[in-house]
């Protein structure tokens, strides 16, 4: 099963890539994101570098001078290539990336055949964070994709209608309720320990906000009144002109994978900042949601959009549960020294790779981001 | 009493301000630090603008040029000099903002005479208010004297030796704890609603972190090993290049309101930033306890510098309390609009005036800021 | 005569300081601009450094601590406090400064009772470079004052009403010229040395562009048409959305160190950009002329304005005179090391000292600075 | 003739690009540079909208949408994509972009048939245009190798040992000389009108400063003695930690267009900028000469590396010559609006094409560039 999740992710990446050409597997279009090329390439280091160098006797490393290229954060792993540069690595070709993948998915083969348990660990590791870099792929070419005047279609099929429920709110009595993950399945360092948590009594929404609410939120001049927004957002509208989400365009149409589509009213907003998140339950009454709340509700009947459309912002901030302590090694760097001026996302999005998301995964973004599947979910 | 605390608290502004010359009342250091003579205008806007104006019939504004110069960032009261430059008003005077404060000190008399209960309620804010400015009077003036060369002494005479407690451990069994504020007494609107929260069993230190303790993480390299770090605290180490507190000479001397001093091993820790703090804890094999812990411990036996020396970081960011509504109108805009991006510290430092500290208080600073009298607290 | 020049430059320091708080004194508002204090303390300092110290047996330094505040530039006269951070200096005090003053003033009566030629020609050159500053003081205050809202008049008293003569092009032969500081007068090393140039045939107008002029280039929608720009220029026309002079107000008036006056259409315009010198005259047909011209030009019958109203930019970039060779010593550092990168200004202006002016004289600034007595002179 | 210039300059960009993957002519590694596929698409662009579409009747754009994309700083031809943005052009691909160039190939074709006098100048003015970007195809893509960790060579080829010429000083008995282009062949606009100028005797250097002269100057602590330095090109020295030209390496071997070789040092030195070059020669006793200098010494017998190996940066300012007006319409932007905060560079480089080079060619740069062949020759 091991063996099978790792080939269906190896090839998952690869499939995500195809309607790339070269050129576009090469883009990086702001520092926070990367190249197509570059998630390739870095997701074959990690499974190199932590699991194969480590684990497989006489392995041989591909490239020596790539580590240093494809490190993405790892202190302890030693110096890298300037996140804001990785656009300018022309060379490898993706051609040579391909032929790096191969050549660690053939040791990984040879490991599987006989791996221990801590290299198995560090397998079904390696195949998650590959799937965190499959969304990324995507939110990262459309950022790019955005940039060109051209506005090309990384998927040039039409979408499909959306259909949004009936807007209600379900209700949850609040009380002491368990937080994190349990079980023997695959969870995030950051997703415990599993503890407890006392939640005052709550509603909150069946589904997202859609983009025609969104719609007569801006129409309504919410870009324009200060009191809705949290004070940091405010300063953001007004240096960077925010007027409606990001790729929404000014004629009324939506820039999307699929290209440039009308608005969809019924389609769940997405790629706000959690500013906008914030100001938007503000102007419609409500609140967002903790992430406690969230991980407390989400198997309520009723609740829709759970992982399927965006992930959604939630009123807390990331940081580590009672008890957390990163592991040893370079993959104690993975999730916790980021514990801090980052909101919490909770849910999954139309990107998240099947499979990916559970109820106790916490995502997470500083709160101006906005080039993410990330939308609202209101509560009260 | 009112009167009374009224009439405290302008006089208390006015004799920090008093070894100030006209000169040293204007400096503004950097954007986050404002001047002292604005602070004391400030203060004196607050009155005139959300207790005179509305309450006291016929009350002649001072100056009408002078509310956008004195406004901080009501978004609701108009438009307002900008933040940077309020080092830049050497008009007017510091003797006409102390006319100013005469002016507005008198008309709030002739209004205490009959004042009716909001009036009452708004004049109290506006002393907690003109309180918290004293504090940062003393926390700017201290940046600007550290930027000159001859590092002026704010107040010349020698300071007391500290005498640490010896360190030890507080024990909490956890439980639900209730949080916020209680009873009759004056809240800012972040503290409340009073609500009930689950905390895991934890052991809190007597005492703030020493000044002797932090030179040893210093010399033991703390400040060139990524892995005590948060990103974004390595991230600034590096940008700025910390390495040491910011006051602290390469001589091994402190700069503090009393001028160039020898360092006290036995003083607490001053001007941390988060990130700094975060560092020190994880190289003691310690944390930050959380607000919700510090507050349910803060009256355990033996627990020493509670309010007294320096502010304590906490492991927790800035969000409301559930059920949380902010104030309508402008005084809806003193807190709640800031609830992201920053830190809660809490207790009460040595520049907080008396009786303005509570075991409820949330004071609140973004994790990079290092002006403040801030220090650290372990839990573990 | 030497004493009687010093006597006067340094009592009309004081003179133009005297209409300045303490707090005026202070003020920077941009880092290419100084308070007028440190002007005080500046041009004091050049003294004590350059001439006191080397030539008056047993001087005494008035305070060691200060050169490294008061030095400008020179990189062999050790440390310097940034400049951008000369505003945050309020200690030393107005008064203390006037007592540096004093006291560097006393001394150099002492010195001139025997000095020896080299230091009298230092002496002379203090003067002058005192006399630099005097004008700077008021660029910098009216800078200042103009960033209070306020907008607080410099000389309360009302402006006289300019009479501009009639516009005529004075006509010059061309030929082989002679350029650079002629005779035993005073004249800064840039100067020098005096050569031939040759010059074709051009004409040039007899007074400034005025006001009213300029106001018709802005009424054709001068700052709106791109092709009437060099490339820099429009960049900064757009980057920093330029509309008009910069201290010219959106209803029509002008702030001036007279505070907010009418526009009077018959006055030479001021701060004006390099950029906007040029674009006028692209607007007007014509053209700036070069510094030999200017100075070629300066002697004929007509040529009015030439250094009592603005300085007046040229086409010519600020570059070295053939066989130029800065001085030895720190006073080589005084204009040979600025020589790229900014433009040649020629004349004069109401802020420039009497006697201060001379046809060979060469004012530069960069080509977008806006807050000097700048204006425009055409050629064609 | 016309015909066969074309043809040759068509096909060398093409052959520059050949060694370049999709990949490599997509980079671009800073804001000044473009990437190579820019600059094939924008050489086509240009004779696209100046010749066939004003003088071929019935010629059909390529693509709408492209000339946006590829219109470089044309005010008067409509908005432009981002220069900095250039890089994220993965549409059109090079495969779509080379379609463009035979598209455009066969209508000039066409249009040569029959070409009238004014499509056939501006024929041979998109040819240097051309070769102008062939020449910046190479640095830029030197540029971005040089950010790529792995060094990539764009000519794997060893480089030839250079061999210089025993340095002699030629002498130029000044006088009247004849500045500017003379003749039939092709000028740019900025080469006229042909003037005379004065120039002083001076002696000029017989060939380029070597990289191993160059190298004492380093280890003589020329990067360290700011004395040295013009006031900009020391605070560049400074704020940029420039230790050595940009693409010298710690180790002592030197980046090029061969990769990474071996220092040879009787090569000229190249991609220095004014700065280094003016700290250069104030540290060897001489100076830069002037442009009129090196344009009436360019003829004396001796004078070495007149357009073959780098141009060379030159003590003038870059800026019109007397009477210079630009051309009516677009091509009137193509050199006057730089004329300011640039400096003249004179000769030509290795980079430059056969054939562009002349003694009147003025090319241009700012003086903090570091990115052209461009190297010192002295004079005094």
């Amino acid at each position: 099963m091991l063996t099978e999740l790792l080939r269906a992710t190896r090839a998952h990446s690869l499939a995500l890539a195809s309607p790339l050409s070269d050129e576009d597997a090469q883009l990086q279009s702001m520092p926070d994101a990367s190249p197509a090329k570059w998630h390739l390439a870095h997701t074959t280091w990690f499974f190199e570098t932590l699991v194969l160098a480590p684990h497989l006797p006489d392995y041989c490393v591909f490239d020596e001078r790539w580590p240093r290229l494809f490190n993405s954060y790892y202190e302890s792993l030693g110096p890298r290539h300037a996140r804001p540069q990785r656009g300018l690595l022309s060379r490898p070709s993706l051609t040579e990336v391909k032929a790096y993948r191969g050549h660690v998915d053939a040791a990984l083969a040879d490991l599987l055949a006989f791996a221990p348990e801590p290299a198995r660990g560090l397998i079904e590791l390696g195949c998650h964070h590959e799937q965190q870099h499959q969304e990324l792929l995507l939110t990262d070419i459309l950022h790019a994709f955005s940039c060109n005047p051209l506005l090309p279609a990384y998927d040039p099929s039409a979408p499909a209608r959306a259909v949004a429920p009936e807007q209600a709110w379900l209700r949850h009595a609040g009380g002491i309720v368990d937080i994190g993950h349990d079980g023997d399945g695959f969870a995030f360092d950051n997703e415990g320990p599993r503890h407890q948590a006392l939640v005052a009594p709550f509603e909150i929404s069946n589904r997202l906000v859609t983009c025609g609410e969104y719609a007569d939120f801006i129409a309504s001049g919410g870009y324009r009144e200060p009191l809705l927004w949290l004070s940091d957002g405010w300063a953001a509208v007004q240096a960077q002109g925010w007027q409606r989400p990001v790729y929404w365009q000014e004629d009324g149409s939506v820039f999307s994978l699929h290209g440039v589509q009308p608005l969809d009213p019924d389609a769940p907003v997405q790629q706000l900042s959690f500013y906008e998140a914030c100001a938007f339950a503000e102007w419609a009454g409500a609140r967002l949601p903790t992430e406690f709340e969230w991980e407390a509700a989400c198997g309520l009947p009723g609740f829709a959009n759970a992982t399927d459309q965006a992930w959604q912002w939630t009123r807390s901030s990331y940081a580590p549960y009672p008890g957390f302590k990163p592991a040893a090694g370079a993959v104690g760097e993975y999730n916790g020294k980021f514990m801090v001026g980052q909101q919490v996302l909770r849910g999954g999005s139309l990107a998240t790779p099947p499979g990916h998301a559970r109820p106790s995964y916490r995502n997470f973004f500083p709160p101006a981001a906005r080039w993410q599947f990330s939308g609202v979910r209101l509560a009260r």
